[in-house]
Order: structure tokens, then sequence, then C-alpha cells
């Protein structure tokens, strides 16, 4: 199997990295961090000890190769590894890196640590690292590379080409963005443009002129779909007066678009919304699990409560209960359905403003449907299975069922396109929700149509 | 709010879109549609009814135009769109685009019409297009660009710069693919190694050796693991003997990985894993769901039964029935957050084969927290709200809640890891799964611990 492939290079790095750190090879592992891509060491570290990183990390030589190992890391494990460095240590690791991989290893520290490393580097780079740092979480200031290569519009492609090989700071040379006297940013040009046209031109006359562009503050999310929209490899960040202060490159928004997933995940099964839950200990992971939890016990608290009211009717029918778990099982399964397609389809683009109420109708109609089948056949289940009990039973819990399933349709299909409306991250209508609410509900709903139907 | 930017520049397209279109103002949509991106245009496209699809469709020029346009465009759309077209208009619309668009496009279309199209094509495209739709789906066969341009490796790059710049046909041009004298791929280069090198140098000197490369028919989803493991911007595709098939580009890796997420998303939600569930109709839907609520329902019936045979119990003591919601809702909800985190690890490869029982205890120390927690905070409400029964009942109520959701826990942990091993996708062990497990074993334990501690 190819699928495998990637995998099984993985293991076969961990496994000779556990060997040799078992046989306390020094020699031996710094030839192999030397020769390991620092993502791949990036993803076999996970699997090493905390004494093992610290060892690893040790071994690693301050130029260039250990900054570049812990941008791939996650920001848990690089938390931990510099948590008892040396301010010193950690400012000779970082001081060749760029300024943005800087403030992003700055960023995982406590802010006490942080402060110390940044007052050991040079004043420029302190200036640009505290500007960086005070861009929002998850903005495109703060994935932004500052380090970019810019031409002015009247210099011609020859004396361009000459400055394109002088720079060898600026790593990934994408496109060249071209700048007016005042250095605000007024076209774009590709390499390929630059390497086919004739020396004389002026890049003013190649250059792209509409150019879609972010503010730093732009959320990371907007800056993916974007970049995912248009096939950009970069977009290009302005300030107010349009000066350029970077620009976000592909391979950055490729990681957003994998964390947002991520987090959208967990917290749609109301797990937090921590991408890194699974290096968090059990205690964190109980704490970001519990609150979505209570909820969903409070909920059960009230059907318990809905329930008792109702107990003169399941004294006189016991064969009821069975039924409580289907109810509200189908229910919860068939609402967790609709909210996950309103909710990827909303983070996709694929609900736009304005269609909502034919989306609703749409899944109104599937509920429709699935609940009168699953009606009917409960319907007929319960006849058949309760033969001794009253005739209406099977009438009871096939409508309750309907019903149930509806009703959870509804919940879960209007609830993220609500939440959207008001500005709150559709993702959080998760399962827990949908499904207490169907607990709620669908019992309710039950024990109503109960009451109608049985001569009791 | 920036955030909304992006969604607000389509709403404006698409109400002018819709005023044109009611306007019948022909003159006016032939100019919008030739300004407007063709991914935006494919945006908006999910909007129209038939008919102004239909419409704006006829109104694009087919010289390429119309083809970008189909390219951006879901597959559901572009099957629709054009069922009833002509095999000679669709054979005109793609016949000036690349292979790996022509494959894309007709592999959308019946199988019949799409034969009808490549008959009008000439020889060498239809040889290339065959070739690429034999590939499997979601395959890096399938998914990469044949236009490549590459370079022998005695080259001087004064030569590879002037070759470069003959070179039209090449879209994106990433990396310099170089070849031996047997056409094999044996290094890449980047542009700006080949600008900012002295003209004489040859390739072979300048080249990197090691390069990550992909069979045709390897996984979509391992390419965009190693693009995004590695910031790549393009993947070489190679066949048995070295030779470069194609290349895999970041901007279809970042279409991947959303995709795949969707994919997911709906997969662990039992909505099947159809990514455009949304524009089909509400039959197709339910349809999809169908066979998940189908397992669910047959979980319930099992239940059902369950509880059918403690029907004495439940005779004794009516208020058990009360708790049945919140012990199989809360085991649901912590083995789909389980569940969720253990999938979600596995896709993005935070669990690694041989983690597994280590991540197993974790979560389980987790279920174990969790469930002492709420098994006391139950058990304290159900000997308060229940007064009159059995005091042993909030012992029962306590001790069940606590061992459903210990359960659920080991459930929604194992099963996802298992799969993985068996070699089965992790995601379809789905809420609905997990939920359904709970539904049968939260029930069966809760009355089995119920007989054992009520005095009956």
């Amino acid at each position: 199997m190819r699928k495998a492939m990637f995998e099984h290079e993985i293991k076969i790095l961990r496994d000779t990295f556990a060997r040799l750190l078992r046989r306390n090879a020094h020699t031996n592992l710094v030839k192999l961090i030397r020769k390991t891509h620092p993502a791949d060491l990036a993803v076999v570290f996970r699997y090493f000890n905390d004494e093992e990183q610290v060892q690893v990390f040790s071994i690693m030589v301050d130029d260039g190769q250990a900054v570049e190992f812990l941008v791939e890391l996650d920001d848990t494990l690089i938390a931990n590894l510099l948590e008892d460095e040396s301010p010193e240590r950690i400012a000779t690791v970082i001081q060749e890196s760029s300024a943005n991989d800087q403030s992003y290893i700055l960023g995982t520290l406590e802010d006490e640590q942080a402060h110390s490393v940044i007052e050991l580097l040079k004043t420029e780079e302190q200036e640009e690292i505290e500007e960086l740092m005070g861009y929002p979480e998850d903005s495109a200031g703060a994935m932004m590379t500052t380090n970019v290569f810019t031409l002015y519009q009247n210099t011609t492609c020859r004396d361009a080409l000459t400055s394109l090989q002088d720079q060898s700071e600026a790593e990934m040379v994408f496109y060249l963005y071209i700048t007016d006297e005042d250095d605000r940013l007024v076209g774009v040009a590709s390499l390929r443009a630059l390497a086919t046209t004739p020396a004389d031109t002026i890049l003013k006359n190649i250059m792209v002129k509409r150019v879609h562009t972010v503010r730093p503050e732009t959320d990371q999310e907007e800056v993916a779909q974007i970049v995912a929209q248009y096939n950009y490899l970069a977009v290009p960040v302005l300030d107010e007066d349009d000066q350029l202060l970077g620009i976000v490159t592909v391979d950055d928004v490729v990681d957003v678009i994998r964390e947002e997933a991520t987090e959208d995940f967990l917290q749609m099964a109301g797990a937090g919304k921590d991408r890194e839950i699974l290096l968090k200990s059990s205690w964190e992971n109980a704490r970001a699990r519990l609150p979505w939890l209570f909820a969903s016990w409070i909920g059960g608290i009230f059907a318990a409560s809905i329930i008792g009211t109702f107990e003169h009717l399941l004294e006189s029918m016991i064969a009821l209960a069975a039924f409580i778990p289907v109810i509200i099982g189908m229910g919860g399964n068939i609402g967790t359905q609709s909210s996950t397609i309103i909710v990827r389809g909303i983070a996709t683009g694929r609900i736009e403003i304005g269609s909502e109420l034919k989306v609703m109708w749409k899944e109104v109609r599937v509920g429709i449907i699935l609940g009168a089948l699953y009606g009917l056949l409960l319907g007929a289940f319960a006849k058949f299975r309760f033969i001794d009990a009253d005739p209406m039973l099977g009438v009871v819990v096939g409508l309750s069922i309907g019903c149930s399933m509806l009703l959870a349709v509804a919940v879960g299909t209007f609830v993220p396109m609500f939440l959207r409306k008001v500005d709150i991250d559709p993702a959080i209508a998760s399962g827990p929700f949908v499904t207490t609410s169907i607990d709620i509900l669908g019992v309710l709903f039950y024990f109503v149509i109960a009451e109608y139907f049985l001569s009791i």
C-alpha cells in the first residue's frame, strides 16, 4: 500500500531515534539529527519522553537548525521544552531567524520569559518582534512573513532581475511586489512575466494592478479562504496607507486550513477547541470537555423531571419506557447530521447569507421523509413486540419518533444558521447541544402524544 | 468586521447578477461575466436557478473563459449544466484547455456522453485524457498537471533561463525538474537558484538530488500530507521507471485538504461522504443518511428489548425510567468527544502507530474523572428528586452514569484505532456508531446494576 509510505518512513525514523537514545549514542544522534528534515524531527519528537526531548534539543546546534526545528513543533511542546531553558540560550537559538519565526516561538512562552529573551536581542529586532506580537492571534499580521522583496514601478525588467539575484534573504519569492514613490503597493508581477519580457520594459507596464490584499487584523480563516478561492501562492498584507507590511504564504495557509478543521471538529463534538488536546494531560482534557457535558447533564435532569411528571402514564403502560432510547437516539443522530452538514456548509462557503430558508426547507423535507419512514417501521415493531399493550402504542411510538426526527432536523439546521447570523461561531452548535435539545423535546413530545392517544 | 469582507463582495456580485438576469440585460451580463474572476463566478453560480445557470453558461464565450469557469465549479453543477449540451459544444469549450482540466470535466459526465466528447477531440488529446481518466479517483494521477517544464541535467543555467523564457505553456513554474539522458527525474532546482548562479554552471551542480516524489496511484490524502509537512509548492509524480508523469501543485492540495476535512465531518456524523450533499435533492440527501440511521434504529430496538426484559424492575420502581435519557445521553456525548479527538488525531498524524495504548489509557483516565464527577452529581440529584423511592436509587443512578461514561470513552477510543489497524477509514467510527453502542450498553448496565442494588 502506497498510502502507508509516509507513516512507514516516520516509524523507521522513530525506531532509529529510540535505539540511539537508549544506547546514549551521542555521535550518531548528532549525525541523525543533522540529516533529518526539521519537519520530520518535529513529528517524531512527540513520541519522546520528557528527558529524551531535553536531550535531543540540547544536542541541536544553534546555527539555525534548532530554530528551524522549533517552528515546526506544536506550541505545547515548544513551551514545555523551553520552560527551563535560560533566556540566553533561547536568544542564541532564535537570533538568526526571521522576525515572524521569532515572534511565533516567543508567543508560546510565558510573558515574563518571552520578555527576558526579547531584552537580549538587538534593538531593531526587538521593535519588529513587539510589533508582530501585537497583532491578534490567528490574524494575518500574526502569520505574515515580513521579509518581502519589493521593486519600484519604474524599474526595468533587467534591473529587477539583477536585484533579484542580489536578494539572498527573502527565501520564497512567489511574486514581485511593485510599489510607487510613496512605498504603496500598486501592483504585482510573476517571476515568469519578468523573465519573458524584453529587458527594457518597466515593471509598471507588465504588472497586474488589481491585487487582492488583506489587513494585518484580517482573520486567518478569511486569508485562507482567499488563497484557496483564487489559487494564490501568497497574499500581501497592507496597512491603512497601503504600505506593504508582509505576505501570508500558501504553506502557512495549508496549516491554517488543517488547524481550523481540527478546531471545528473538536468544537462540534463539544471537546473544546484546543487542537493540541492530545498533548495535554488527562486533567486538562477533562477540564476542556467538562462544560459541554455539564450542559448535557442539565438537559438530562430536565428530561428526568419531564418523565417524572408523567409517572402515572408510565405506571399504566411500562412498555412506554422501552422506546425512550430509540426516540431520543434517532432524533439526536439525524439532528447531528443536519447540524454537521450546515456547519460545514457555512465553513466552506456553500451556504451563503440569503439562502438559509431554502436550505432549511430542504432539510425539513429530509426530516419528513426519514421521520415518516422510521416512524412506520418503529410503530410496526412496537405493535408486534408489545402485543399485549394498548393497540395505540404503535401509533404513539411511530408518531413520536417521526416528531422527534423532524424536530431534530429543525433544531440542527436552525441553530447554526442563527448563530452565524448573530456572529457566533456556528461550530459551537455542536453535537451535545443538538442531542441535549432532543433529549428534552423528544421526551416531552413522546409523553404528550402518549397522553393524548392512550386511553388511560 | 474584516471577517465578512469576502462574503460581502460575493453578495454584491450575486445581487448584480440577479438584477441583470431579471432584466434580461444581455450586453451587461456579457460584460459582467467577462470581468468576474472564474472562481467568483463559480461561487455565485450555485445560487442561480436552473434556467439562469443555462442562460449564463450560454453567454460565456468558448475561448477559454467557459472552461476556466467550469473547472472551478462543483462536480454536481458541471454534470447538471452539461447534461443537455451537445458533445460538439462541450468539445469546443474544452478543446483549448489542459489535459487534466479536460479529464476532470469529462469525469463528471455520464460515461456515454464523455465518450462522445472524447471522440471529437484530436487523437493525441484523446490518448492523454484516457490515460488520466484511467487513474483511480482521488489519486495523485487524477489530480496532477501533466504540463511540466523539465530540463536536462547538463544544461547550463544560461540555456535554462532562455528555454524558460520560451516556455509559454507551463503556467505555474514552481520548481525546475531536471532529468538524465533516459528522461528520469534526477533532481530539482528552484527558480531562484537558477537566477542567482553564474550562467555557465550546469544544472547538475546546483540541483537538489533528494526529491520527495509520489506514484500516480498514491492517495491524494498522502500527497496532501507530504506537501503540508514539508511546505512544498509541488510534488512530482513518477512512474515505475522514475519518468516524470506530472506534478501535483499546492493549490490543488489546498482543495484536497478542505474536501477531505468535509468528508470526514460528514462521515463522522453518519451523513455519507458526499461533500456536495448540499447541492443534492432532498431524496438523495435522505438516501445518503438513511443507512446510518438504520443502524441506530436497530440499536434502539435492541435497547427497547433490553428494557422490555427488565419490565418487572421498572414496574416496582417507575423512577428508573426517568434516568434513561441522561445515562445514555451523557455516555453518547463523552464517547463522541473521544472518537472525534481520536479520528482527528489520526487524520492529522498526531496518533502514530505504537502510541495507541498510551492514548487509550489517557482517555480512560478522563472517563474516570468525568464519570466519577457526574456520577456523584446525578446520584445526589436522584436521591433528592425522588425522595420517596428506594434509598439505593441514588447509588444505582450514579454508578450507572459513571459506568456508561467510562464505557463510552473506551468504545469511542478503541473503535477508530482498531479500524485504522485493519485499514478501514476511522471516520466511519462515527457519532451514530458510538451513540448507538452506548444506547445498548448503557441501558444494559443500568438495569443490571439496578437489579443488583435494589431490594425488589
